[in-house]
Order: C-alpha cells, then structure tokens, then sequence
C-alpha cells in the first residue's frame, strides 16, 4: 500500500510521515497553502519530504484566504494565548479545513495510482475541531466512496486518531524523527511563542510523554506557569 | 435561506444561480478555476453573476492541475467526441472534482453566512460522473454535518438531481435565462464545437425539451447525423 500523507509541517503530520516511511508505506507528502501566518510551517513539509525522498506537492489555496473570514490563523484576529482546550481557542478553527484538504488529496491520489490518504489528527484536536473527529473521517471516506465509485478505492488512514498527542511525541522518538525541524507555533515567528494554543499543547505533549523536547520557546515558562495556576503537580 | 451556488458557466449552474435569484435566495457565486482546457466558461459566470447582482467568487486550483492527470478536461489527451453515454466519456472525468469544489464552497458559506451551497448535477451526469449521483450528494451532506458541527450547519441544494437536462432547458427558458450567454464545449474554442459529450448533450437537451436552442454550434449537425446512425425518430 502507498500513502499520500497530508503534512503541514508539524509534529504530528512530520511523525506520521515518518510513520508511513519506517512501513515504506509513504507514496507522497502534500501541504497546504491556505494562507495561514505560519506558513513556514510548509518549510518543514518539504524539508521532511527530502529526507524521506518522497515527492512533496504543494498546493496553493491563498485565492480562498480572502472568503475564509473570521479566524485567527489567516484573519487580522490576534492568535489567543492558552490551553487547546479553552474556549477562545476556537478562534483558531478555520471552518472546513480538513474536508478542503482531504478532498483535493483524494483527488490526487488516483492519479499518482495510490492506495490511501493519511491525516495526522489525534485526540488533543477533538474538542476544538470537528473536522478531527472520529466520526467526521468515518464519513469522509464514506462520502469518497460514492465520489470515487468506479473509478479508484482509496483509504482513510487516521492512525493518531484514537491516541494523543504525548503519544505522538514519543513515537516521534521512537522513529527519530528531527524533532526541532518540525514547526507547531501558529504565530509563524522566528522560535516557537511558547504561549498559542499549539505551542502550549507540544510542550505539554513532551512533558507527559517524558521525552526530550529541542524547541527553543520565545516565553520557556508560559506553559509551566499554566500549570501552576491550575494547581497541576508536574 | 440565502445559498452560495457553484457556477461553472454551463448552461445547468446558470439556470440553477437563475432558479435561486427567482425565489431571492441567491447569495453568491463561486467558479473554479482547475486548468480546464474550457475555462472561458468562467466568463459566463462571471457575466451571470454581475447580471444577477451578485458576488462572485472565482478559485484559484491550478496547482493542483499538474496533479490530476489523466482528464481530457486538463491534459494533452483529446476531448472525445460523441454522446455522454459512451464508456468513452469517462475520459472527462476528473476524479473527485465535485467533492474538491464542494468542499471549498462549504468553507467559505460559513464566513459568508450562508446556509447552503447549491449544485447543478442532473440524471444525465449519473451515468459517467459517480460525484453527480443522488447518494454521493447525500453522502457529502452528511459528512459536512461532521465537519462542521458546532460551527455552522449548511444544506447542500441539488434542485435539478433528478431531473433530465432537457428539463433543465426547459426551466431555462421559463426563468429567461440569456442562454447563448452560457458555455458547455469542454473544447472551449471560438464557439461550441457541437460534437464533444457535453455539446452532444446540450443539442439534445433542447431538441428533446422542444425549446429554441441559440447556441451556434461548429458542426451542427453532428448530433442529428449520430441520432440517424442509432436509427432514431426526431
């Protein structure tokens, strides 16, 4: 079976290609342009995809950006500082951005006679976004198999699906994975904030996994402080 | 209600923005652009949309063209000439299109607070197109429900599903439609070629509706000589 990974740059979508690459499994990486303010985060797509010597599409949804009011990750909106799970953090979901992406890989995939379409998303994204959940991929490859009838079967991989994102950060150790060429922060800065909704969660997932974690964080503390306020005990 | 309607320029989606104007629910238009050999069809959109005073949205998927191989709508294989209902045909299709043009629109109807997307599928598309059939469309109403529940909940308007082309002309005269004014060739040349699938389709929608058909047709007699071959009565 060969894969087409869908990989923004992250650590969950760069693990997940490595993943699908320690399996040979790993048919192509694809990312998205969609206008975000971290697209650096596409650097690291293709940084990945050299090192595993797969091929690396690129697609470009910037003409969309314009009709995509109302989030943070592509509007003039300030990116909240904060846990995942916290309500302000939903201004962070850009409304469809699964299906959107989904749908152009399944598109390609038949093209490039693969067997499958893999997404990184676990269970830290349930909360905030739906189209992360597992009952939305159950009926996006539901609703592909009508799309598709007659003319190609291709797979819904989601193997982070049921798991967290502490999991995923120590199989990205697990399969050496460079973890400090991966990109999380959704301010698309020079390091890591070290205080937006995704930084908060990775250095979070390396704590509870008990691994090492490289990242260089603008604000090192944020996160523990958090804690402390919450009255955790790390 | 007021719905978003995916406009290609055909004379099917200009009938469909033209129903919806009709009942005062039309709240915009979107094209798009994926490297179709007939993109002047985009023009009649845009002309539908500024004579129905309405937004337009064109989409820009161009980079994903040199992904989609394999389509006589994108590539360097010719247009085949004849009816849609010839295995022929399915050199039109491009995977998954139906769902990549969706699934935009259903990203962008949230920020535009809309409460539909509107396509213009009909029976005659069924046979060659598995993303025009009644279940892939009730099938990716569904899986948008899970996309985006809690976010926004938007119905997918198929008026003309199970209906023929021919009513579709029809109900283009009836709504007054400037039907020279819409585009179907997939040659996209200086005008309608009258022999590939869909110039075949759209003389036959009229002839069987009994309507006027004002298109000027490079061959016009292609069809009626394809209809003598089968032994047809006109």
């Amino acid at each position: 079976m060969k894969v087409l990974a869908i990989v923004s740059g992250g650590l969950d979508s760069i693990t997940l290609a490595y993943l699908l690459a320690r399996d040979n499994q790993l048919g192509g990486i694809i990312s998205f342009d969609y206008g975000q303010r971290h697209k650096k985060e596409i650097a690291f797509a293709a940084l990945a995809a050299q090192r595993l010597g797969t091929s690396h599409a690129i697609i470009d949804l910037t003409s969309i950006t314009a009709h995509l009011k109302g989030s943070a990750l592509t509007d003039s909106i300030a990116v909240p500082d904060g846990h995942y799970a916290e309500e302000s953090m939903k201004q962070t979901i850009v409304p469809n951005r699964n299906a959107m992406m989904l749908a152009i890989a399944y598109g390609i995939a038949p093209a490039q006679n693969l067997d499958a379409v893999a997404i990184g998303i676990h269970t830290g994204d349930h909360f905030i976004y739906p189209d992360c959940r597992p009952d939305f991929a159950a009926s996006f490859e539901a609703m592909e198999q009508k799309a598709l009838e007659g003319v190609a079967s291709i797979k819904l991989l989601t193997p982070f699906i049921t798991g967290t994102k502490a999991d995923i950060a120590r199989q990205a150790h697990t399969l050496n994975v460079p973890i400090a060429d991966t990109w999380s922060c959704y301010k698309g800065g020079a390091v890591h904030c070290g205080r937006c909704g995704t930084c908060v969660e990775r250095r979070e997932a390396f704590a509870l996994s008990h691994t090492q974690d490289p990242t260089l964080y603008e604000d090192q503390n944020f996160w523990l402080e958090e804690c402390r306020k919450k009255g955790a005990t790390l």
